[in-house]
């Protein structure tokens, strides 16, 4: 065998079981039957079901919301310039495109930007940041775009994690936690440091979890930073001002790096939910605290109501970081290309969407007040409908994009689940597929207390998708209860 | 000081000096200057010329050359589906639009993908590579779509990288190589072992280099993987059969992983130079060679004629990998998101041009042929103008975005490059900038045999940019060689 090829094998034995496992057994799973039952569907196979419903992706428009016209008007003229002479479009669309253009080199969006992006974009989005802050300072040198806020995420991670230390770096991180984030750590070497939130507290995340795994890491690994993820994925939950000073007092203490992931900071459901972001939080602190714990803060034009994912734009910002570090973090971003500049564009939209009195407000307020109406209803009815059932029980959204109901599968479930090899909530999610058509994903992907089990799905979806989702889920689940009573 | 952050601090030391001159001295030195240059013409300061010319970046449109029509109007009505009503558009735009919107979920570009790529567009791929090699299989299996080129090649390159082991990973290099790979290859705490293109022989890949580079590489690192890029960046050659079958020998002996960075491969202007894939070659040799040796190639659709770098779409083909390899890779492709969608299309419209017949083909293939014509003509005058100075050495430029000559500095410019504390070349840069108003790179970025000096400039510009940049070029030279004569 090749020698790289040995080595690879021996990478390949080293990756954690629990990653082998989540990729392989669960997700793969389900996607590679879900892939066979598109195809029986098209080839006229008869199935209780037309069509599958894809709800494990947290995916606005692959579960059929809508694009918002004014962001796809305003991209497609930075694409194909000729548009601007067409009088069809709301003269703050060629406005906004001609202005976007002015930002790219050679007036095109096909050509490189500054690896931190347009800089142009990078003051929009610290303009914004200190708007949404309440005139808290942004400073646009400590702003980067990248492909997607997870890609920026690795590269901070990839800062944090000393893969040449003798103890191996840990990252604490919430269980439960969506999977790009865990692997993203294991990937780079690091070791996921799980702190548990407490469901039957709506997910909230207690400081005492906090001290409880660091106590964990101790002889494992070094823990240098913290994740957490605010609107909650999958859990859901908005966490409290109060929560958010008990953490950040808990990583300074610890001198930890305080990673907050605060994509979802748009989606907030719950009536008496509010988002704060950590950088607001801390700097209200006040010093020492607003001083010296670094913070780096993510944001994307995925989630919120535009769900661009497909055009891969993001950006974080860091905060209170040594000049010397963001010097090196500079350099790293620097290796890679640039940002797509589409998605690059897309946040410069979000950041600054029509105003009242611009030819595009009314069209642009009507569409993203229908969402926001559709996912606040979403969310109460999904967690109404769950909790109705007989074995679920589901904490309220308040914030995010999924429900994350807890299961109470039946023994002889589970004891089924064991005879064919598969983890108890996986087995729940493939008999859902294969009998209902609902594509969800198993908790186990995400991490759960021993001996739970959940589910995830998607609710940004159109309310009649919700409502037949729901349909099929509680007749399915009655079904799946009654048989293995 | 925070433990992170000692670490982070200790890591910045290590970052080789090379590197850190590189990025620090010579191309951020340029790069401040032009912005303040820039902005000094913005606000009215009298120059010898209006506006900078920028041809440092591998970028035709940032240089001037237009998009594709067709891929825009495709990209744009994808967007915003709405422009299939207009019968402003061909048919065939309309079409390709639909069918393209068909792999995307949702039908949106807003949707993520599978992280692999669309499985249309991976096919797309894998039939354009069989019908380029003349028929040599390709299995859509072994193809990665990515947010360009370098970006897949920096995922492979971390799977050959072994962090963990004492001795650490060395990648043979060509010298002059692009940063973007160096860099890379360092940023992952791999080994640059360097092998010396042959500059009099028209920078011609010699085996006895390689030999000898992985002479010097004993004692030092592991080699375990080859880097070839052909056409060449920034040495413009293009490998005859001969020299690849010679490299493929090499790396089969010497048990090496050969990278294959085949971007250029549409950018031929040598009227005697071929582009042969290195698929093509290996398969010619036929077993054991064929069956043995692994390979990773890479392409893009930010370079050849469509020039869409800001769309961020690439892709890599691994062949002879072992399946349990290839599953780990994909592993780690997916601990990302999908590249984003609009450059995925993209590549599917660089594999798929109108044909004679569709509405869009006659524009196409005019646009096409004008872009042809210009980088051939482009290719032939700045090397028969270089050559005409005194003090310039340009070898033909066959291939790829760039001339890069060697330039015979007088030694007053080397000793006045020094009392400044900058390398000589990007002394002689900085001075064509700010007397000449072009933004050229200097040869110190990508490795030169030592005392050699050359610069770095773009050829795809349209041909009246590239005639005021040769004239400036010349008339700036020559008064440069009078004063330091």
């Amino acid at each position: 065998m090749h020698r790289a090829q040995i080595k690879l094998c021996n990478e390949l034995r080293e990756i954690s079981p629990h990653v082998k496992n989540m990729k392989q057994l669960e997700y793969v799973v389900l996607a590679r039957r879900v892939s066979q039952i598109k195809e029986e569907l098209r080839q006229g196979v008869r199935k209780p079901y037309k069509e599958v419903i894809d709800v494990s992706w947290g995916d606005p428009h692959r579960a059929g919301l809508k694009p918002l016209t004014f962001v796809r008007q305003v991209l497609s003229t930075c694409l194909y310039p000729e548009l601007m002479n067409s009088n069809r479009l709301p003269a703050d669309v060629r406005q906004r495109a001609q202005r976007l253009l002015g930002g790219c080199a050679g007036g095109s969006v096909g050509s490189y930007t500054a690896t931190e992006g347009i800089p142009e974009i990078v003051h929009s989005v610290s303009e914004f940041i200190t708007r949404r802050d309440g005139g808290v300072p942004s400073d646009p040198e400590n702003i980067y775009i990248s492909p997607g806020s997870q890609w920026a995420l690795t590269n901070i991670l990839n800062v944090l994690v000393n893969r040449e230390a003798s103890t191996r770096t840990g990252v604490l991180t919430p269980m439960p936690c969506h999977s790009a984030t865990t692997l993203g750590i294991m990937g780079l070497g690091g070791v996921v440091v799980p702190y548990y939130l407490s469901e039957e507290q709506g997910w909230e995340l207690q400081v005492e979890d906090l001290h409880q795994a660091l106590e964990s890491a101790k002889g494992v690994c070094n823990p240098v930073a913290l994740y957490v993820i605010n609107p909650g994925n999958p859990s859901g939950q908005v966490q409290s001002r109060k929560s958010m000073q008990e953490v950040i007092r808990f990583v300074s203490e610890r001198r930890l790096f305080l990673l907050a992931d605060e994509v979802y900071q748009d989606c907030i459901y719950g009536e008496n939910s509010e988002f704060v972001s950590y950088k607001k939080v801390l700097t209200e602190m006040g010093p020492p605290l607003s001083d010296t714990v670094e913070l780096a803060s993510f944001h994307s034009a995925s989630k919120g109501f535009m769900g661009e994912c497909g055009l891969r734009g993001g950006y974080v910002e860091l905060v209170n970081l040594d000049p010397a570090v963001l010097k090196y973090i500079k350099t790293l971003f620097s290796t890679d290309s640039c940002a797509p500049v589409l998605g690059q564009l897309a946040l410069d939209l979000m950041m600054n969407p029509p105003q009242p009195g611009d030819p595009s407000y009314p069209l642009y307020d009507m569409e993203t007040q229908h969402i926001r109406t559709t996912l606040v209803h979403n969310a109460k009815r999904a967690v109404s409908v769950l909790n109705s059932l007989q074995g679920f029980c589901c904490q309220p959204v308040e914030g995010g994009a999924f429900a994350f109901p807890r299961v109470y599968l039946p023994p002889k479930a589970i004891q089924k689940a064991k005879e064919v090899g598969m983890q108890p909530d996986t087995f729940y999610c493939i008999r859902l597929l294969e009998e209902a058509g609902l594509l969800f994903s198993a908790g186990c992907e995400y991490g759960q207390k021993e001996g739970t089990h959940h589910i995830r799905f998607c609710i940004m979806a159109p309310e009649d998708v919700m409502e037949e989702l729901l349909k099929r889920l509680t007749s399915f689940h009655t079904q799946f209860m009654k048989e293995f009573s």
